[in-house]
């Protein structure tokens, strides 16, 4: 029953893809209104459409969260000066981008202009935190006693401040939303296993909910977050070949338990630092979901988090079947709300804004929601719906009966759902590949013209001798950076040469140009 | 089947609520393990029992935000001093307050020690946000165009910092979490229909889910939102009959949206500034639950806002009916988990720590759950559990058959919530009245020893002359205020001169101390 329409205009968004890919990225966001950027420097405003996507990443990470034993607490914004330099390569990390408080009040000065008050200067500055693992290690000394205590397992939903120099919405901002995971542990085994658990719990939530697929593995130690002993990372691939670092989960081993003093009586009487660890995830995700799945026309949404499943748009062309598509459409809306999709309830929009119908429906497309309901006169008599799936052509549509059409939408949903992530899966699968050889390694990373780099690379799987020389010089020359050494299985070419140096290899690590 | 244990100590909260009401309710917060005072000045920790109680909160809120069609949006931590002058009342209100960043990076002196970057000051200080009329309506003004953009209905949930001299947990903190909505609309009725209707939603969430009945009332001038055309609130007694402000609504009129420039054209193709509301509650809400309804053994949380209903304690005396115990109670707690209570799963407590059983069952008591089931060999052998409800005596139980478990549990917390509500409805009848007489006035709020302020007065349904005059006269010498002019009925005297100047009547008011 497909059918195809007048051609539309070639794509939604200028510039494509292949054209501007980061111009295209701001293009989608503005299309989908995702979010805009503010007055603040380097801040952003999320939009209803865009936080709505952020509401559904917290519900689903949430709720794993708990499942694996995590309860959720709250601790302050600010951050004292004195606990950020607790942990010496920790606050070496973030000083270079802290946001100061230095005062208490604002005050009219003698013209009558709005002053910072000289007078009501801060004692010890604060710091707005950039994570908040000395100010929560401060309670958990607190809270932990004797081993009887532990595990102690933490998580909180907050804003994060990093002062960036260059910012791009969702990828990079000087504000941000995240969770970060907070856990103290008896022994030096469990908060290993801790960090691996909740990095296959990001590994999941990705697959699972955003049909993101990533590559889990273990940072190098110049891509270690400040202050712990290792850094476990999950690495997802956009469509410009490039890497997203999605998620980290780090082993901080008793660094950072001596710097807070969280010590606790063990089992044999001795008293014993805890270890500790901390993992988070961010609005960055939601960056991810963008360039794994957008294309041309914009925003393409997995239905497990869109902002919404279904939109149905009437088709009101006279006023005297007005009134009859009306009642038809909520009959539809009523009977499909009442779905639970995932545990939730599916999330239907009906359009009846009084605006062109091919407008209308370019509006949604742009949007990314998963499945159009365009309904008319002629659907009405006929008990059918003209039915579109962002995830095929815009001008490909199926008239679908209305009976049954409730279960028709959940099982187009998980098809739609399961397709999007194999599709990321080939598109990985395509541009990863074992690479042993330097000039290989150097044209693979090399745009062929470089005052237009077009799309390239992708993710290099090759040898490395550990040298941090060999990483430095890389970054330098081509741009790319070890993303990982992968747990994850990958394509292995099983050279055994350094692909910088020639030296003997240590591990075999993925390359990429990353975000 | 009612039967007394043998007696408990007296009280497990010293002191008590008419020892020292202050000190009860700072004894309650730290027995129940709700939160703790942070290192940083005024802010505080939401533990995870706590934070509990604050996810409940924006669960029903939130629910109740979207039914009405609002949509969540999220908008800058900071925002530009320049800003906040746009509204020159509502700076004044605030400048005193402001947590204000300067600089962007810490660096090391000659000396090691690491400081504030002098290099890295802000050209424009930036505040961080006491509240969000100023950042949001910037973007406002980019979002609405045309009379079709209306109305738009936005909310946020965030945290707040205001800078605060004597603080309190819950009550008044620096930084506090809350949702603040705004909204913009084309007409003046529709903006003031709003107003009320969102106040109607804060009351009618305060009674359901909280048990706390509030007043509803629009405040006096000396008492409005900086900025604000009116004012609306809800009022709350607690039980040391002082009100507390539970959530406020404000009709803001055009300023804020001739401050932001929010213009729209209108339907006979004008352009006109919007009229624009905000309303908003907070983690205060919590402090609320606590002085309404804990008792001298600690917190009593209404059902619907607890953190669990439930709480299992295995007795488990001998290592041979550990098994069999065990077993019995895990079993009870499935059958318990999968019942849905009010839209979401009934959260149940299994509580096998190795701690003496009336250790165990008094820390539950002190955290206020509805319910707790203790369950012995004895049970697993009659199979039944013995129940105990926190709204009665803590010795009080009844055994109750584990056969339809469940469907009992579900109509006692129901029981329990309407009653809890019908109590604090009868403690706030009992202590608000009218008073005409300025010596019964006077009296109703001067405690009988001035050494030892015991616990006194209530709302004093008073008429006033609308003179600001009188209102400071009764603040300075009682210390009591307007908390408003009520619009829910309340018990009218029918006097006709001003409680304090006997000038004639303008309004009848409710007077009280507060928090």
């Amino acid at each position: 029953m497909a059918k195809t329409e007048t051609a539309a205009p070639s794509t939604a968004i200028t510039p494509t893809r292949e054209q501007d890919y980061a111009e295209w990225y701001q293009q989608v966001i503005k299309a989908a209104d995702l979010a805009e950027i503010s007055p603040v420097r380097g801040c952003m405003v999320i939009k209803p459409w865009g936080y709505a996507l952020w509401e559904n990443v917290q519900r689903g990470l949430d709720g794993m969260f708990k499942a694996t034993g995590h309860k959720n607490a709250y601790f302050p914004l600010f951050i004292p000066k004195s606990f950020l330099e607790k942990e010496a390569e920790h606050v070496q990390g973030f000083a270079k981008e802290c946001a100061v408080v230095t005062h208490h009040r604002l005050v009219q000065d003698a013209k009558g202009a709005l002053i910072v008050d000289p007078e009501a200067r801060l004692e010890e500055p604060l710091i707005v935190r950039p994570t908040s693992e000395t100010i929560i290690g401060d309670s958990f000394a607190k809270w932990v006693q004797s081993y009887r205590d532990l595990p102690l397992l933490i998580n909180q939903w907050c804003n994060i401040v990093r002062w960036e120099l260059r910012t791009r919405m969702f990828l990079r901002t000087t504000e941000f939303l995240w969770q970060e995971g907070h856990t103290a542990h008896e022994t030096e085994e469990e908060a290993n296993a801790e960090t691996s658990r909740m990095l296959g719990v990001y590994q999941e939530f990705c697959e699972t909910f955003l049909a993101m697929p990533v590559l889990r593995g273990r940072k190098t130690a110049s891509e270690r977050f400040p202050g712990a002993v290792e850094t476990y990372t999950i690495e997802a691939m956009m469509q410009d070949r490039k890497a997203l670092q999605a998620g980290t989960s780090h082993f901080l081993g008793q660094n950072f338990a001596r710097a807070s003093g969280i010590k606790f009586q063990s089992r044999s009487g001795g008293e014993e630092h805890a270890w500790t660890t901390s993992w988070g995830a961010s609005t960055r995700l939601i960056g991810g979901v963008i360039m794994s799945h957008g294309d041309d026309d914009g925003l393409v949404l997995p239905p497990r988090i869109a902002s919404a499943q279904v939109v149905i748009l009437p088709i009101l062309r006279s006023d005297d079947t007005r009134r009859l598509v009306l009642d038809y459409v909520e009959r539809i809306a009523g009977e499909l709300r009442a779905l639970v999709y995932h545990g939730a309830p599916l999330v239907v929009e009906l359009d009846q804004r009084d605006v062109r119908g091919g407008q209308k429906k370019w509006d949604w497309v742009k949007k990314g929601i998963p499945i159009r309901l365009e309904i008319g006169p002629r659907d009405v008599e006929r008990q059918t719906a003209s039915c579109a799936r962002r995830d095929r052509p815009v001008a490909e549509t199926a008239d679908v009966p209305a009976a049954g059409i409730g279960e028709r939408v959940l099982r187009l949903l998980d098809e739609m759902q399961e397709g999007m992530l194999a599709r990321a899966r080939e598109f990985r699968a395509s541009h990863m590949r074992p690479i042993g050889d330097p000039e290989e390694f150097r044209a693979f990373f090399t745009p062929r013209n470089a005052e237009r780099p077009e799309i390239h690379g992708g993710f290099a799987v090759s040898p490395w001798c550990g040298g941090e020389q060999c990483e430095a010089r890389v970054k330098e020359s081509l741009k790319a950076t070890i993303r990982c050494i992968p747990i994850d299985a990958v394509p292995d070419g099983g050279f055994d040469r350094c692909v910088v140096c020639g030296g003997p290899r240590q591990e075999t690590v993925v390359w990429a140009k990353n975000y």
